[in-house]
């Protein structure tokens, strides 16, 4: 037995024995309201970011918090022998609304014990607080055991990734040299199918817009109106419903033309994960799928574009009812992006539509466009083959390369920007309520998560 | 000159000078916000109702506040020779949402100088106290100058017009006897195009339904599972789509069965009223029809019905983005229906189409179903051709029958339940904004108003 591998049994020996004080630590993290998306709740956003800077530096880090436009950075360095690695996250959090859905205070955070085991209960618990302490505890534990830590790391942490990482590309552009590593990890996936640890090679990229469209220059009384106006959410919906057709494909024009086929080798890979469609759609109280008739359901979540509202509002939306025929329907709109989809072509393919579609009287307008393309890791870098050895070590199940449906910018900005390979990891489960009310992280998630850092450190500075 | 008619020059004089003291009275009223759908707002329910007891009291009425299940009625007698005339005005308001819209507090009403003149600011003002009032201050300036009021009159004020007068029925039913007059007065309508005096003699009837469809059984992340499930805000963005056809019809089966054509007679008078739909939509900032393509612009609004969605949403609608796909949509329905459609029937074929428009894994609940059959008076009643003599006496242009696209199952209800003929007599203006922020009524509307009930109380008591 080499010293390494001594030296990693008393790391994972000291996680284990200090999980109670790691959870206290992530516990008081997640009391602070960092949701990044309302300008109410700025200042927990700055406490967040001094809560890290300061845990930070508890383990040895150079740390500060970093202004920026927006929500501040927080980045923090410890040097070292052998690859410079940089590990982010993100410290801000989803809005809680609606809030009567929770079953305690989303910023009251507890340890609960279920069915499935313990779970740590409350907003940011999986996204993305929890995932960031589970490399920042694995650090902790292997300081505390080696007396340093195994090799040159770099912490980054924003702020604004819930709302569209406004400052991140200009703070990565400003600040290039210093963050510039040998490769960048990044934990806020989830495990596959909530069990198999998964590296993720393909993430889908986002773009997205606010649409109002404004009719009758107020609201109307629908008896002495009606049927001679149109209703703007008539005419919203009609948007709404020509954007898919029959069998599921997006209507705009070109809006398929930058969409690559899968590799033979990728589809390959991905049928091997017999993915259990039916659960993942029963653990949400659903049977039958929706999306593309032509396409399988792994396909359908991660190499497939998407055009989903998140939100449409217009009229009375009050108690009792309110015979309006309103002014105004508004509707958020965002596309998830794969392949070389050009998010401002999307856009821009979307609001040709709605202003082809709507009477010639109506007014349109926007906010809220924001962007960012798909990514596509290469999984040549060594570290891929010694962080799946590592992952396989920990969990019962072998480590595997998949996609994810969701829009980690952070990824491809790593590689245009800083010209750096980048990682994705996490612990997360499918019943992780991210984004949702009642969110929680599994403190086997937790627990395993901090470990599977540790190991994945110990691979990539093996001598 | 007979009696009567130097009755009436001193009556229309009494009600000239003391028209600051009447709108001091109006503001009163005003100033309490009996908002009826919103159960906030009962305890000023109450409030309205026992203020009008009081204002009929102080004109010789025997007046009562009379409990139902929901909001009171008020009940007034007047003692009197000649015919038997029941007077019906509602005190209940439309909620003032948008808040932010008015330009003041819509419950701190002021008389207002505008380019067009005098107005009285704020909700309720003419739907409907404001033209509540035009009558009760009629009877004031009659009795005030001649010590009694010209004949039998009943006072009926409810506080549930705008919520769907859940008690009015079993109301009418339990005091039959006390409510059946010769005939029925009701001034919640308006003048034809803001200047014609107008007796409606067909109203649109209503029938609604708050619909809510769940998909997922919670939020989910539009990343995570985008593509492979159905979004409800298009589930019912397509059910709300496919209600009209491409013509503008309503596609629900069986919609037309019960909707006659005009008669040729009908069809003559709306055309002699050249209503000027131009102006009509340019006065809301539109300059193009909607509705059904073949269809004149005055029978769209009066004799034909309906269907329109007053308010929909659904997913996150705060500021910033949330990347939400939600597990429910909500959309209030109304259609305005015609001649012989059954509100019931019409909400049961809306139930089966949006059943049958819902993936099988979805869920639909309902709740505020309510309706009431459109009203056709019959004009044989000689107070019809009384009260347009008196009406063409008081205003620039001669009085005319008309449609009215708005519902007032009063009207029905009245002829249904105690077999009395309704006459619909209103002062309202088509700029008002009833049911909208900054709602008004013009002082001209107000005063001559109280002068031309004083006119028909003339004719219609002629010896």
């Amino acid at each position: 037995m080499s010293v390494q591998t001594v030296s990693l049994k008393s790391v994972l020996d000291q996680i284990d024995n200090n999980l109670p004080a790691a959870t206290d630590r992530l516990l008081e993290l997640l009391r602070i309201p960092s949701v990044s998306t309302d300008p109410a709740f700025a200042a927990h956003c700055q406490t967040a970011a001094d809560w890290l800077v300061a845990d930070l530096q508890s383990i040895g880090a150079e740390a500060t918090k970093r202004d920026t436009p927006g929500h501040p950075m927080v980045v923090g360095h410890v040097a070292g022998e052998g690859p410079h690695i940089l590990f982010y996250g993100h410290y801000d959090v989803q809005p809680v609304d609606p809030l009567n859905l929770w079953d305690r205070d989303p910023f009251d955070p507890a340890i609960e014990e279920t069915p499935a085991g313990r779970v740590i209960r409350g907003r940011g618990s999986s996204d993305d607080k929890g995932q960031l302490m589970t490399f920042v505890e694995a650090c902790r534990a292997w300081r505390e055991v080696n007396g340093s830590l195994p090799c040159q790391i770099t912490f980054f942490f924003e702020g604004e990734e819930e709302s569209g990482s406004p400052s991140l590309i200009p703070f990565m552009k400003e600040n290039a040299e210093e963050l510039t590593a040998d490769i960048a990890l990044i934990c806020d996936t989830g495990l596959f199918e909530s069990r198999v640890p998964a590296i993720i090679t393909m993430l889908r990229g986002l773009a997205g817009i606010e649409v109002e469209i404004t009719g009758p220059d107020r609201d109307l009384h629908s008896g002495m109106y009606g049927g001679l106006v149109r209703n703007p959410l008539h005419v919203m919906s009609n948007i709404i419903a020509g954007l898919h057709d029959e069998t599921g494909r997006i209507t705009l024009d070109g809006f398929y033309d930058d969409v690559p086929e899968l590799s033979d080798e990728i589809r390959a890979q991905w049928q091997a994960l017999s993915f259990d469609h039916a659960k993942f759609l029963g653990d949400i109280g659903l049977t039958e799928q929706g999306g593309e008739v032509d396409r399988t359901p792994l396909e359908k979540l991660w190499s497939r574009p998407t055009c989903e509202v998140n939100g449409m509002w217009g009229g009375y939306t009050g108690d009792g009812s309110k015979t309006v025929l309103p002014s105004k329907a508004h509707a958020k709109f965002t596309f998830r992006l794969v392949g070389q989809q050009d998010p401002a072509k999307i856009v821009a393919a979307l609001k040709a539509y709605v202003e082809a579609s709507v009477p010639s009287d109506y007014k349109v307008s926007y906010k809220g466009d924001k962007g960012a393309p798909a990514a596509q890791m290469s999984v040549s870098h060594p570290a891929f083959e010694q962080a799946r050895k590592a992952l396989s070590d920990e969990w019962p199940d072998a480590a595997a390369y998949v996609g994810c449906g969701g829009s980690i910018p952070i990824a491809g900005f790593f590689k245009d920007i800083l010209n750096m390979d980048a990682m994705l990891i996490g612990f997360g489960k499918d019943d992780d309520q991210i984004h949702s009310p009642n969110e929680k992280y599994d403190m086997e998630s937790f627990h395993k998560g901090i470990r599977s850092w540790a190991r994945v450190l110990e691979e990539m500075t093996k001598k």
